[in-house]
C-alpha cells in the first residue's frame, strides 16, 4: 500500500478531482460528495477509490476455503463471533459440516486464519513512511483509511477481543507480537512526523501517545457498544472513533498544518454524522 | 470529598510536609517516601492520608449485609466476577447460602448494590470545583486519587464491564445515566480549568476530550489485561493508566503550570514503576 501512496504522490493528475466532479465510492460502498480541489481532498478521493477496489477484490473469493473464511467473517461481524458456530457457517454457505471440517479443524482455526488476514492488512498499511511522503496529508488519509478498514472489516474481533484472546493462548501470543510491532511502527512514524515538522510530540511522550492511539483503536468498538442499550455498530460509529484519534493528535500539530487538519477532521466528522448503515440495513 | 479539599486548602499547616519527614500511607497500604515541600507534594501527602483513612473506614463492615457486599467485592476483584458464585461468597464468610439469600435475591442483586457504592464514590469525587480551588494542584490530586480509587476498588467491574452490563439492562441504564452525568461534570471542569488558565482546551474539542478521558478510565483495565498473557492487575498497572490520563491533558496545560504538572507526573510515574502488589501478594 505504501508503494501505492508514493505512486499517487508522483502522479501528474493528482489534485484535479474537482474537474471531473464525479462521486467517489468509499469503503463498503458509501457515496461521498466531491470535495474542493485541494491536495488533501484529492488524496482522500484517490484513497477512497483504491480502498474500494481492494475491498471488491477481497469480496470475490472463489475456493471453498476462501468462501468459508469470507462467510465466517461476515457472520462474525453481523451476529457477533460468540453466537456463530461452524454449523451456522456451513448452513449459510449451503455446504455440509464435513466439507467445512475438511478445510478447518474447528472455529478457533477459522478465527486464526482471519487473524492472519488482519495481520497482513496491518503489516501492509502501517509500515512507517519516510522521505517527502511522510510530510504529505496523503499519508494521513492512507493511515486513517487503513485504521477504518481494520476496525470495520474485523469489527467482530475488536468487539470481543478479550474473550477471543483468552481462549487461544497461541493467538494471544501472536496478537501481542503484532501489537508490539505496530506500536514500534507508530512511534517511528510519530518521530518522522516530528522530523518533518508536521507534529511536535515531546520525545518522552511518544511511547505513551503511540500506546494511547492503539488503545483507542482497540477499545473503541467495545466502548461504544457499552454506551448503547441495543449494541449496533455502524460505520458512522467507527468514523467517530477516527475523529477521536485525530483529536488526540491535534494539539501536537504544527500551526502551518492546522488548515489541512481541519479539512481532514471536517471530512471524517461528516462521515461520522452520516446515516449510512450497511451493517444493519 | 470536595469539602475535604476545601478544608485542606484553607488549613494553615498545608505545605509543611517536609518538616515531619514522615512516611504516608497510600491507598491500600502502599508506603511512599516523603516528597519535597512544595504545595503539590503536600497536597499529595494529605490526600493519601485522607484516602487511606476513608479506605480503612470502608474496610470494617459490621452488619451481615455489609459483610456480604465487602466479601463479594473482594472475591470479584481477586478472582474475576464471572468465576464467583453466591455459594463462593457464603462459603468465604462461613455463612449459609440461605443467610445470603435472606439479604440478596441473587448475584446480580449484589452487583447492583456494589454498583451503588461505585456511583456514590463517583458522585462525591467528581462534582466540578469552582472558585480558587479549581486552579490549585490540590484538585488534580483529588481527581487523580479518586480515579485511582474507583479503578482499583471496583476493578472487577472495569475488567468485565461489557458482560455485566449486557446481562442486566436495568444496571446498564443506570450506568449510562452515571456516565452521561460524569461526562457533563468533566466538561464543566475542563471549562473551569480553561477559565482559570490551567488548561487551554479549544471549546469545540472539550466534549471529545472528556469522552476520551472517560474511555481511557473505563477501558484501561481490560486493555492492559489483553496485553498480558497471564492477566494480573496490580496497582502499578492502574497508576500507569493515570499517567496516560495526565499525558492526554499535558499538551493543553498552560506553560506556567508545566513545573507543577511535571511533579505530579513524576510522582505517578514512580508509583507506576513500584513493585508493590497487594492484589497478588
Amino acid at each position: 500500500m505504501i508503494i501505492v501512496v508514493r505512486l499517487l504522490l508522483a502522479e501528474p493528475g493528482f489534485g484535479n478531482s474537482k474537474k471531473s466532479g464525479r462521486k467517489f465510492t468509499m469503503p463498503c460502498g458509501q457515496k461521498t460528495n466531491p470535495l474542493p480541489a485541494t491536495g488533501v481532498a484529492a488524496a482522500l478521493c484517490y484513497y477512497s477509490v483504491i480502498i474500494s477496489l481492494l475491498l471488491r477484490a477481497v469480496a470475490i473469493p472463489k475456493k471453498t476455503r476462501d468462501r468459508i473464511l469470507a462467510a465466517a467473517l461476515e457472520l462474525f461481524n453481523e451476529r457477533g463471533e460468540a453466537r456463530v458456530t461452524t454449523n451456522h457457517i456451513a448452513a449459510y454457505l449451503g455446504i455440509s459440516p464435513g466439507n467445512l471440517y475438511y478445510h478447518f479443524r474447528n472455529k478457533n482455526d477459522i478465527v486464526r486464519c482471519i487473524f492472519k488476514q488482519y495481520c497482513a492488512h496491518l503489516t501492509k498499511s502501517f509500515t512507517p513512511a519516510t522521505g517527502s511522503a511522510s510530510a504529505s496529508p496523503a499519508l494521513w488519509f492512507h493511515y486513517l483509511d487503513a485504521v477504518f478498514y481494520v476496525m470495520w472489516e474485523f469489527r467482530f474481533f475488536h468487539a470481543n477481543l478479550e474473550d477471543i484472546l483468552r481462549r487461544d493462548p497461541q493467538l494471544h501470543a501472536q496478537y501481542l507480537e503484532v501489537q508490539r510491532r505496530l506500536e514500534g511502527h507508530l512511534q517511528a512514524q510519530l518521530r518522522e512526523f516530528n522530523a518533518r515538522k508536521v507534529l511536535a510530540v515531546p520525545e518522552q511522550d511518544i511511547a505513551t501517545l503511540a500506546q494511547t492511539l492503539t488503545l483507542m483503536v482497540s477499545c473503541w468498538v467495545s466502548y461504544r457498544r457499552m454506551q448503547l442499550l441495543q449494541p449496533c455498530i455502524i460505520q458512522a460509529v467507527l468514523y467517530e472513533g477516527m475523529v477521536r484519534v485525530l483529536i488526540l493528535l491535534k494539539p501536537y500539530f504544527h500551526e502551518n498544518k492546522g488548515l489541512e487538519l481541519d479539512q481532514v477532521l471536517a471530512h471524517y466528522h461528516a462521515l461520522a454524522a452520516s446515516p449510512g448503515d450497511p451493517f444493519h440495513k
